[in-house]
Formats: structure tokens, C-alpha cells, sequence
């Protein structure tokens, strides 16, 4: 299993305190050691680190902590292999392009043995079961709208057909295309949204906090997900299972699709 | 205009000795300050190291100029913005999937108005010129071809294209999918292959030399490719405008197509 981070906000934020937690869990508070990757939307563009070493230990994520990228929407990974080799091209976050859009998707969980037919439009390059499912979500957005359709219509789209990968395993997720975000919990999701009033938080995975009021505007919203809680004095509300929701501008704007626990 | 460098070699190699002197173009020895980009492949995995900053002084820059990433395949690029605003979604090299494969391209040069007719199978994200050529090079090999096909019979489709989109204009580019490197030439290509016997090399960018014996065996072959050569002592050798060459393996092994020079 592997852990996901994600963050959705209503202006430019960066996430250096939640992934200064968060890439302790990649080899040093916990065992998520087999390589991560970060992926930044500025505008319509987006930047991947990736690296197969932990991230706990990895200078690509030392430079990561440390380097203030402002974004709207950012989708974090850590990973412990179970389908595919350590490498490259098996390291989350996947992106590809639709309708002219970068997506960005990362995946926790199992689909063993999850081999479904594609049509080729979304190929993997790597071997897991994870950039399968991602081109099967690609796919059927594809497939359903020629055109870039509206959230709300995207909605049940993803969630349906998330529902159907999910027969075949465990498929916690995360996705985005730089404005809205997708977060699906199978097992373990959570969420807060900061606004304001912002107060203090305290990181579970070593000894720092922030003071958020120092760094926000009153109008500042962000929404943080992430498969366990990173902060030990906010309250984190935790998805409820084969409950798929979608932020946009730091908040939950779509929620009503949720099927039974898979698992 | 902007500057281009590609690496193709036989034996995974880092490429932070030209990087070291191609990134000093970037707003230091050059003008080439309108952001930056380097792609590694790692098996079939590749990650894009990117920043809007000048190469010469961006942190992320400093990053891959200290961190030996060994690779088959690299392609970066320093740019001078002339279409398409300085942002990240227009900053090179760019990636597309085709055939399961991730393809990287960067081009220097200007393409005025450039406004081809797209399919939709690849839609640019940015506003360059060179993104919407990207695309129409990779939708005449997938038009052409339902499987990847060999590199002989990418080689003529690759050309031809590349022939009418430089109709346009200043059509300077490498296109690689991790194991061929295409390098065509419009105005201003050089490359290098170093092979035994290696020697010491001297930047022409900065006072840093090489002795290439002490990094290399026998049978290492490295083809480097660049806008202009990057060291002083050694025999680049330039590419004749409107020709195009495969590289493969740190050698060419196709270059039978020149148009006529194209400005």
C-alpha cells in the first residue's frame, strides 16, 4: 500500500508543511520507501519530482521541503510496491493530457491482477496496475465527452467508473486537472479545509508547526487530503468508503455519489 | 530564440558536465533567461526537471547540475520567449504518450503564426508554437503507424513532417522516445560522438574541464547534441540546415533526408 497527499485551494499555496510530514512517512515514520512523486499545477502547467529513492532520504524531495512552489492543486505520493517493479516509469503521479489539460492521478491500493481492455488512445509506459486504471478513468471521460464538459457533469462519470475499477480491488485515489480534484476513498482518506479563522498546527510525523494566519488572507481557503491525518490538533473528516468527492476552489462542490464499502 | 541540448548514448551516462556549461547560456553567457528544462529517461520512466527562473541562477537548475542522473536519452532547453508568454506550460521539453512510450520533444526557432489543424488526439496545453508542432508530429506517426513501427519507418515520416511544418518557419528540434534521438536542423545543429579513445574536454562556457578516461569504458559511445557546440577543443560537427538525423545508441544510424535549407 502507499500513501496519498493532496491539496486544492482558492488561491496560489505552498505545501511545504504538509510534505515536510508527509515525505517522513516515505522510509523514516513509516515504511512507504519505494520511491514518490509530487506534481505542482502553476497556471495550466504542471511540474513532476519524482524520484525512486525514499523521500525521507531523497535529495530531489530535500529540495522539494524547501522550495516555496505556489499552486493550486498539487497530488503527493508515496509508495510501497506491490504490483510493478521500483522504478521510473511505476512511480506515481501519472500525467497525461486530455482535452488540451495536464491530468495528474495517483492511486493507493490494489488492483491484482486488474488487466482491462483499452483502446489504446491512454497506453501505460509502466508496468502497475495503478496508470491501468488511471487510463481507464482518462478514457471514459474521453469517451463520454468530446469536449470538455462541466464538473458537474464529469462527476458521476468518474465516480461510476471508479466504482467499477474498484470490483477488482482497492482503489483509494486522487485526480486532477489543475482546478478540480477528485478524491475517492476505498479504505483510508481524509480531509480538512483551512479557512478562516486559521489558527496552529502541529505535524504528527515530527515536531513543527505553523501558524497558518501568518501566511493567509481572510478570503484564503485549502483543502488538504491526505490518507492519514498529517496534523495531531485539527479534526480531519474521514471519507466515507466508495465515497468519491470533488473539490474546487478549497471546498467540496460535488459529494452525493457514494457506493457500497469495496472492500 | 532559445538554445537546445540532447544526449543519446549506448551506456546510461549523466549529463551534468554540459549541463553545467549549456545552463550558463541561460541569462549568464547568453540570453537565454525565459525559463528552462531538462528531461532524463530512466528505463521508460523520464522526469522533467522545469522553472520559469533563468537556468544560470534557478535552484532547481543548481539541483541537476549536482545530482548525477544516469540516462540513455536527455533533452533540454534554455528559452528566449518569442511566442507564447513565460510560464510553465510553455516552457520545453515537452511530453506526450504514444504506443505506451513517453516522447519528449524541444524546438528552437520561431514558427510566426503557426496555426495547424488538429485532430485532437494531441492538443497543446501551452500557447507556443512549438507545443502545437509537437503535435502534429506526433499525430503523422500515429496517422501513419497503429504499432510502433521500426526506426527506419518513423525516420521519413518524421522528416517529412518536420519538412512542412518548417515551411512555416525556424524548425530546429530533437524528438526522443528514450531510445532514438531525432535532431534536425534549420539553421543552427552541431553534435559530438565521444568514443574510445576519450579525452579531456574543455567547457567553453565556463573554466571547467573533463578527462571523459576516467568516466568511461571502452565501449561507451555518447552522442551530444546542442545549438552550439559546448566545448573548445574538441571537432563538433555541424548539421546541414534542413537535414534531420536518427541517433541511436550514441551514433547515427539515419540520415539520408535534407530538404532543401529552410531559412
Amino acid at each position: 500500500m502507499c500513501q496519498l497527499l493532496g491539496m486544492n485551494c482558492n488561491v496560489p499555496t505552498d505545501i511545504c508543511f504538509s510534505f515536510e510530514g508527509f515525505s517522513r512517512r516515505g522510509g523514516e515514520t513509516d515504511e512507504h520507501k519505494d520511491g514518490w512523486g509530487i506534481s505542482f499545477f502553476e497556471g495550466k502547467g504542471c511540474r513532476t519530482f519524482m524520484d525512486v529513492e525514499p523521500s525521507a532520504s531523497s535529495v530531489v524531495a530535500e529540495l522539494v521541503k524547501n522550495y516555496s512552489i505556489k499552486s493550486l492543486n498539487v497530488i503527493a505520493h508515496i509508495r510501497k510496491a506491490s504490483v510493478g517493479s521500483v522504478c521510473l516509469e511505476n512511480t506515481h503521479p501519472f500525467t497525461r493530457e486530455l482535452w488540451g489539460e495536464n491530468w495528474v492521478f495517483a492511486h493507493n491500493g490494489d488492483l491484482f491482477g486488474y488487466d482491462p481492455v483499452l483502446s489504446g488512445r491512454f497506453k501505460p509506459v509502466g508496468t502497475t496496475d495503478s496508470e491501468r486504471a488511471f487510463c481507464v478513468l482518462l478514457e471514459a471521460l474521453e469517451r463520454s465527452f468530446a469536449e470538455k464538459p462541466s464538473p458537474q457533469a464529469m462527476y458521476p462519470v468518474v465516480c461510476e467508473t471508479a466504482h467499477q475499477v474498484a470490483e477488482g480491488g482497492t482503489f483509494n485515489f486522487l485526480l486532477t486537472n489543475g482546478d478540480l480534484m477528485f478524491a475517492r476513498c476505498a479504505t483510508d482518506l481524509h480531509y480538512i479545509v483551512r479557512e478562516h479563522p486559521f489558527s496552529v498546527a502541529q505535524l504528527k510525523d515530527l515536531d513543527m508547526t505553523i501558524d497558518f494566519q501568518e501566511y493567509t488572507t481572510p478570503d484564503d481557503r485549502v483543502a488538504v487530503i491526505a490518507t492519514q491525518p498529517l496534523t495531531i490538533n485539527e479534526s480531519w473528516t474521514r471519507i466515507d468508503k466508495g465515497c468519491c468527492l470533488l473539490f474546487q476552489g478549497g471546498e467540496v462542490i460535488s459529494d452525493g455519489f457514494c457506493s457500497l464499502p469495496d472492500s
